[in-house]
């Protein structure tokens, strides 16, 4: 079964994020190992200016990013994909590497060595709130299973 | 004060969906008059083919779409603007007219009446969820008028 970790910066702190999650993941668990890692939001990062918090951010999320895998990494100016389009991509990376990673940066983005690690995917044109992201993310996911399954819940 | 109705096809019928919407029509009511008008589902519509259903939705949704009102529409294939430039655009439309309408449709998106009468916007390449979809619309024109007001929520 294809495994898939997704590295998000912070807890999800709203209810309703958390709820939405909770469906997509268990939807998911049909369709591959999901791994959802919520890393600590940077100790005081509130003060630290937004370079700086990106970097600190970065050293986190490079632990939990393992060698082999294939990272996307959420961006607004990434490559935009129809979600027919993403399914067929994703489908080729998931043959190619053992472990697909996406990773969701925090309130700023992400670090450049983040950037470099992977390919910069983007949902939308417009900022979307860090939290809401995530249910996103999880459905889009889900949605990319059942058009590579054939199993009718994409319009 | 701007008058803003969002008018969606079918019930929201997902409690997380319900509960982010609640959060952002409360951040909303600061800034515009907000009617959220969610018309019932077209009845025994599941057994119509996706145009047929277009068209009954089409006949509900212009009972409610007002005169002299701009219309916005979602949809994929919609014009996309980032956040900073579609607070710009709305801007200048809720200068221009004294209520904006927001129509999310069904399922299988909207009927060629329904595009006639207002410009398509599209939130993201990829097919979300018709449920998320509100909230995600809820969340943007809540960051279109912090991004207005300059009040300091979009990054």
């Amino acid at each position: 079964m294809l495994q898939i970790s997704i590295i998000s910066i912070g807890k999800t702190n709203e209810a309703y994020v958390k709820d939405g999650l909770d469906k997509y993941l268990k939807l998911l668990g049909k369709y591959a190992k999901l791994d959802w890692k919520e890393l600590p939001d940077v100790k005081n990062g509130s003060k630290l200016p937004p370079n700086k918090l990106k970097e600190a951010e970065a050293d986190l999320l490079l632990i939990h990013i393992p060698d082999k895998s294939f990272v996307f990494f959420l961006d607004e100016i990434g490559k935009t994909f129809n979600s027919i389009k993403f399914a067929e991509h994703f489908q080729k990376k998931s043959t190619e590497y053992s472990k697909i990673v996406f990773v969701i940066g925090g309130a700023y983005g992400l670090d450049e060595r983040i950037k470099q690690k992977g390919e910069a995917i983007s949902l939308s044109a417009m900022t979307f709130n860090h939290q809401i992201v995530r249910v996103i993310l999880a459905e889009q996911l889900f949605r990319c299973f059942t058009i590579i399954h054939g199993t009718g819940y994409h319009h």
